[in-house]
């Protein structure tokens, strides 16, 4: 068994180890530079960590669980030039190191080379891992379409906003550990089972992360708290605040969303004080403590020992903040 | 055997039964819109031509024949974006009549459902049909790469020019032709002879393409004439003739190429009169003339009664204009 460490490790030496160096440099360059500038690399760590449940040499399995990551890096090139967003993880984004045409072809040269890692896995495995591949990254464009639109719909529900972070985020969790069952020879009900953990706990990572926007600690999220906020994000939290909020409330939360001249400090502090009177921050909670317990739930009925699941109920405690 | 025009048939029929109603409508509506608004359907139709050559029932290889044709359409899609380019065969392109992320989003969604349309194909041939696509896919987004370089340069020569075109166009046909072969359960040398074949027919059409805008006529070439000469584009033409002239014609070339101010008609007949003048027109013919004499060659080779690739030859000759 490997340690979520280790394969990080592993994951990091493949990454450095990829040959981009055919010409023209000009469309391989940014690829290595958005590789390059680090991330968790969850997604192939899911990929093998689900492997590693059904089988202990890995080996065949790098490379496609790397293709995952050069996918989640091609669509986060393009989301960058969508939101027109100059700063990735500290550094510049590809359309601002370069330009947005280099972002756009490099983009589409890097999702045909996630396709050559993903199709190197074994023959046997390969029409799976394509079907369910094709239809997560399809989902992941349909999730980041509906979260484009919603930045223009003022009337954008809960149910539609967890439906977009399904597309958007919680599928490729899945579908990450879904390919790893398969390429672990797997049955095809463990390989579901680790499908629906990785949704759920996609879906309790992301709205963690939207709560952790608004009530977490600067230092240990790791980014700047109020983002959200700052730029009325349709997160959980301010659709539930417009949802619960009468009155007085709901009057000034509308004020502070359509304020054009603000206090940036000022407008953080009052929506957050708004989420805390109408127990939106206990409804948010509430509500990643479902997924969480779901998450679990499929975890639990994957049929292999315990002892062999031992590092994804950590990770799953790492990712969700919560004791297992 | 079937005919051009009744491959033509199927491949609209089939375009105009795929199914893209699901949500988000903002996601599938850019793609049918692209995909509805013609073109000759090339490319599908030289995989089922390809295929034909050793098989009676095309039914299985219709729908990767299509997941072709939308990789094109995909790439144009993308280039519109890159080139800033307001109209496509008469139409607003899908950047300007939705906006670039639209563009940039449903061509991304667009080129996996080239995907999961090409990998629709028997198991049998799913390994060697994503072998080919995957290295022409990418080949396809170099020769983009290249030609977006080129626009900024001032040295390009004749190879590297003839290079790009082999990757933007050319390889495309060949990779068309070779997965119809494999989808035939052709055997591996004639799958490669009707791969080069395609590539020296793309060498051959390409070139042919940019004789025409220079020196065509408006009715039978379908678009306005000297296109490229008003945008200094570096055509085999632009490329040769810089290499040739010397003294006044080296000199009045290159004021045209740095005009800021002049008659469009004018600059028109004086670059073609230097084209003329400098032997380029017939250079061009030359060269025109070699690729279509290998592309030939390649098809003769291939080991099927000649009867069954009338079709081909036939097809060759409308493409390049010349008669076999």
């Amino acid at each position: 068994m490997y340690s979520f460490k280790e394969l990080q490790d592993i994951v990091q030496k493949e990454i450095d180890g990829l040959e981009f160096s055919t010409p023209p440099e000009g469309l391989f360059e940014p690829m290595k530079y958005i590789l390059g500038i680090g991330g968790k690399r969850l997604r192939p760590i899911l990929v093998l960590l689900s492997a590693n449940l059904f089988k202990e040499d890995l080996k065949k399995i790098y490379l496609p669980a790397i293709g995952i990551e050069v996918f989640h890096n091609f669509t986060l090139l393009h989301d960058d030039v969508m939101d027109n967003a100059p700063i990735r993880r500290s550094k510049a984004t590809v359309h601002e190191k370069w330009n947005s045409n280099v972002a756009i072809l490099s983009g589409d040269a890097m999702s045909i080379k996630a396709y050559q890692y993903i199709v190197s896995c074994e023959d046997r495995h390969l029409r799976d891992v394509l079907t369910v591949f094709n239809q997560t990254a399809l989902e992941v464009c349909e999730g980041q379409q509906f979260d484009m639109e919603f930045e223009d719909r003022g009337d954008v529900q809960i149910d539609e906003y967890l439906e977009m972070i399904r597309l958007k985020t919680a599928v490729l969790l899945g579908g990450s550990l879904k390919m790893g069952a398969v390429m672990g020879d797997a049955d095809a009900k463990d390989a579901d089972l680790l499908y629906h953990f990785g949704v759920n706990l996609g879906m309790a990572f992301q709205l963690q992360d939207d709560y952790l926007d608004v009530f977490g600690d600067e230092e240990v999220f790791g980014k700047k708290i109020g983002g959200d906020i700052l730029c009325n994000k349709k997160t959980f939290l301010l659709i539930k605040a417009f949802e619960l909020a009468k009155g007085d409330d709901k009057k000034e939360l509308e004020e502070w969303i359509s304020a054009k001249d603000f206090n940036a400090e000022e407008k953080i502090t009052a929506v957050r004080s708004i989420y805390e009177k109408l127990k939106v921050k206990d409804q948010s909670q509430a509500k990643i403590d479902e997924y969480f317990s779901l998450c679990l739930e499929y975890l639990d009925k994957v049929n292999v020992p315990a002892e062999k699941k031992k590092e994804l109920y950590t990770l799953v405690k790492k990712l969700v903040n919560r004791s297992v």
